[in-house]
């Protein structure tokens, strides 16, 4: 296999095509191993991979989790609980003194947007962006992007429709790039509060109605709402969200006959996903946390190897 | 060795003759094993035990953890804080995440009463019940049980005496079932407030004095006192408890000489037992911990292999 | 190799110079093999290590897990959240419960002075101190005695001294017993209020002008200042403190032109080190990391072998 020469996977503007399809053909050989009876393949023992949580997380982390053990790699994880930032210590501190044991990729969640970049400027070992505050979350949209193309072959033509709070998504952000660059022809659907600002520098169609917006979609990739933000200025209440941009099966109905809907969990149920549709027969959830985990094995291999 | 057919562990009510010797004959060659110098064996080498701790727990969680590493298992631990369901996720849809991600085992516990139960019926993985609410905790009974015929070879029989707040106990319930499952002669001591409505449907020996309870006991097991419910009505005092329904030295005396204490810890020392039983000689709160190893090793063996 | 006798790890006031070497000369080996690519060796496979913190730590607990993993041991994390201590467990009894599940050693951070001690009388497996409260942090003396003989090859004759609130720090304590004992000529600074009572019992020279105590010193030992003392009576104000105390560039200037920085991390830039001395040519911080962890696999490979 060619050499993968980047060093850290901290966003998706900048992946190139061969290197997203590197990493998609490498995560679809892991996701063989998966279905092994025995999970487990030796290619990173006596590696190690600190997975750096300082923002709250199941299936990120966990995913993360499973991805370095299967591959053999011994994974130290670590949260802002019970950590010395309590302390005080400076995030780049920490990120050094990890790195000086000698781990071999440090995977990193935090608030702030912008951390996992900074500490890969000043570290030594590769970083991934395990979701960084409202900036992206690059490992999401490449297992979005793995599932599609899981069902499809190719994502070159087909619309997809991301609902939901996009400002505020780091979901939507690195998914954005990702199908762009791979010739999707991406829509942007949620209340004018919801989309950020100079939305259009993304050149993607935008509107403010649902059925214009997944009408014809061959995805439609819903949002989390976060349940922090209702109440704050601008935002609907939720009745008003979920009865005008929540999918549900009437909604659904009226939608192309083989649309799959994709969610990055945890998902709201009644809210942004009707229990119908979200355990339906479009929804590709569930495949989508699958995925992750081959996903994930492959950048840690790529980067590590 | 004959097939074991039962996918989860969730109870010891219908848990048959068979499978309860099955799980028990297993422990005791994985207790062999926790004696060599390599305490590591490579049966479930490349499966991955999920443990879902929704409840604080020191002992069972790692109990289960060190179980899975002897046996060569990716041990994946969650708890409640740091996990997503804090964005108010369903437990169900928090376990479907788990699942997708291919664990070969699930181990919960939880706070809410048939939370494993209802996981279990939604869920393709095997499912153990480490615990859940005021219902069950059978890896507790079985690694009781484990410890009784240790010492006797047989339970059949032999008088054991449960003491404590039965009705708030899932470890009194699992035992009552599997101890009478196996011929034991139950008896439960409690003040009156302490025992479940419907106690006569156990058909077991009730009494509300301590020494008629114990004074023919092979075996007591003494329930530890939540300190929680301490002060709600008809919950006595903390003295009263003790001086009535602790075990102490002079209480010991009374009892036959060779009579067993058991308790599921963690102690309230100087309340439910005074220290010099806790640690004295009929004490067998130790070899309980150790053997809860042996009985979640051959669980997990036997439910996943 | 020569057998190492001793059982515990619970001060350096009573180590041994031959012990001293022995564990020195086993983290020399032992670096060596995290500059491998696979950094891992089966010493310890089959053995497990339990790693019980119960007073918040990044770089103790990442440093023993590490060091643990790379010798293939099972490392078993509990700290005090989601332990049963919460339920009133006493100390002891936590400890004897995880020391019924047979691991081969128990690393102990808390914050009761001789916590350890007490444990490693009442349980059979070694028990290796890793800080507790305002006693002894042996392993990081080790460590930072490691990093001054890679440098050096000898600390004997050297002229050491340590900065800062001398009697509240546990990692001063451990150093001059450590540094006495190998012969380097220690000197501590500090305001008044910072020295311990009976000070002079350590035969070591006192001074309270930080440029008299380290114009000549071949290295410097910069405490961390526990920002929670801040405030209260005696305790000098930050800006005064950082002004006398703290280590910065224009202080350095007139230190031997090779004097050494050391500080247990975490810093607190800009009250005991400036940043730029921090992360200047004369600091081995993070070299001092990277030791812990070679120091830490020593102790647990002496101990457990």
């Amino acid at each position: 296999m060619a050499l993968f020469n980047r060093k850290h996977i901290l966003s998706t503007k900048d992946l190139q095509k061969e290197e997203i399809d590197q990493i998609l053909e490498t995560a679809l050989s892991f996701k063989e191993v998966m279905r092994r009876e025995i999970k487990k393949v030796p290619t990173l023992r006596g590696k190690t991979v600190i997975n750096l949580f300082l923002e709250d997380s199941t299936r990120t982390r966990t995913s993360f989790e499973v991805a370095g053990k299967m591959l053999s790699a011994d994974v130290i994880n670590l949260s802002k609980s019970g950590s010395s930032l309590a302390k005080g210590e400076t995030f780049l501190d920490m990120a050094k003194t990890l790195e000086a044991m000698k781990p071999n990729v440090l995977v990193v969640r935090a608030k702030q947007s912008g951390l996992p970049k900074r500490l890969s400027e000043h570290l030594n070992c590769p970083v991934i962006n395990a979701g960084d505050g409202l900036h992206e979350h690059p490992t999401q949209a490449l297992l979005d992007l793995f599932t599609l193309q899981e069902r499809w072959g190719d994502v070159k033509g087909k619309k997809i429709t991301i609902v939901g709070d996009i400002a505020h998504s780091r979901v939507a952000r690195s998914n954005i790039y990702l199908l762009k660059n791979r010739g999707a022809e991406v829509t942007l659907v949620g209340p004018g509060s919801f989309m950020p600002l100079g939305v259009e520098e993304y050149k993607v169609k935008i509107t403010y109605d649902l059925m214009e917006g997944i009408r014809e979609a061959d995805a439609v990739m819903v949002l989390r709402i976060q349940k922090e933000r209702i109440g704050l200025p601008f935002f609907p209440s939720v009745r008003e969200y979920a009865r005008f941009f929540g999918m549900d099966r009437s909604k659904l109905a009226e939608c192309k006959k083989e649309v799959l809907i994709l969610h990055p969990g945890p998902v709201n149920r009644g809210i942004e996903l009707s229990p119908e549709v979200a355990d339906g027969s479009h929804s590709v959830i569930l495949d989508q946390v699958a995925n992750g985990v081959a996903v994930r094995m492959a950048l840690l291999y790529l980067l590590v190897k």
